[in-house]
């Protein structure tokens, strides 16, 4: 570390030796980002529930996964969005809420404020493709259209697929990257598993849908012979 | 680059600095090992022509699709599990001929030589799941099962998300990985493109065919009412 400013080291992510020229320090508690981040979401949820409930022929499923949905979706575009567009979020003098979350995140995986490639590459993914996926797909549940089951096993499995090479890449770089086992296992893994066990219950879901409509589509072939 | 000697720096890999302990230089040539790639592939493929042609009901696109998924099959499970399984290929004393295909390979992108870690993680998912999803898929067509289109969208999406993330973190890190602009754009964009638009004409096909199943169940249901 010979010719680093001792200050560009002082900063409470995994490795020590990670260099945040210019970091400032944070300045809101954890509880309270992740309060308002889970506060905003319950709010969200209840408004899409209501909103969901005015559709014709919806069952209570299809209303708990437009909500998944909606929440998915904007945790796309809004949340990591931010932190796509915005390399520079731990400089900001005054911190906005939106950094405060990338830096507490990044104690459970300091690969994010330090801008490890695969991450950025699967934000980008992420980002551009599956968050307007996931906002559609609620729509299409909604609306009832014939897609609608594609569409959600097609992002799914883009979650999961994202979500597996997010891990993956971390063991394979020495999985060092947690400030402490605490950020490891209530961000890095609880926090995560969100989108391995929802997206793969969607999966099995509408895969069995779908294969029923085969089924139907395969009988009604025969009977027109 | 105090400290490594000049002979582990002697490679015709980009970026020069690139440090490959042990490497034994290239024995075959550029173009045997396509030769022989080339010449396996269309036994390959005729063989899989003739077997599908037995299946009853088979059309000439789901012949030409099979044999698309037995070829993209046997190179993730023997060309890329070879990879994946033997992190020394480069450092043998007498190459065979698989280790032969990844040291010229790596001429066009050196990650895989020097093992990136989002390199890596690719080869796992494509291996461990694509690979037999592949097969299962070329099966799955033949014996016309009703998963048949959903099995071909998941394995295609898998494939172009891991394309896509392939391309984007090597844009991400420099873009410097291959040893000439020959070897950039015959092997890393055009050889990779296949895994471009042969997965996307797929899932566009399947997309179609279910959606139609899926219109289909919708009038069942509406006339069973």
């Amino acid at each position: 570390m010979a010719g680093v400013p001792v200050s560009e080291l002082i900063h409470p992510f995994s490795p020590k030796d990670l260099i945040l020229p210019d970091y400032v320090p944070m300045v809101l508690p954890g509880s309270t980002i992740l309060g308002v981040y889970g506060g905003v979401s319950l709010l969200v949820i209840s408004f899409v529930w209501i909103i969901a409930g005015r559709f014709p022929k919806i069952s209570k499923v299809d209303k708990v996964i437009i909500c998944w949905w909606v929440f998915t979706g904007l945790t796309h575009l809004i949340l990591e969005s931010y932190y796509l567009f915005t390399p520079e979020f731990y400089k900001q003098k005054t911190p906005s809420y939106l950094a405060e979350v990338w830096k507490e995140y990044s104690k459970g995986d300091s690969r994010y404020i330090g801008r490890d490639s695969t991450v950025v590459a699967i934000e980008v993914i992420t980002i551009l493709l599956e968050g307007p996926a996931c906002l559609l797909a609620a729509y299409a549940i909604a609306t009832r259209k014939v897609y609608s089951h594609l569409l959600q096993i097609a992002v799914s499995l883009g979650q999961l697929y994202g979500t597996a090479l997010y891990f993956i890449t971390s063991y394979l770089d020495g999985d060092n990257f947690s400030a402490s086992p605490y950020y490891y296992y209530s961000y890095y893994i609880f926090a995560n598993s969100f989108w391995v066990w929802i997206p793969s219950l969607i999966v099995i879901r509408s895969w069995k849908k779908l294969c029923a409509a085969a089924r139907i589509q395969d009988r009604t072939k025969t009977k027109s012979r």
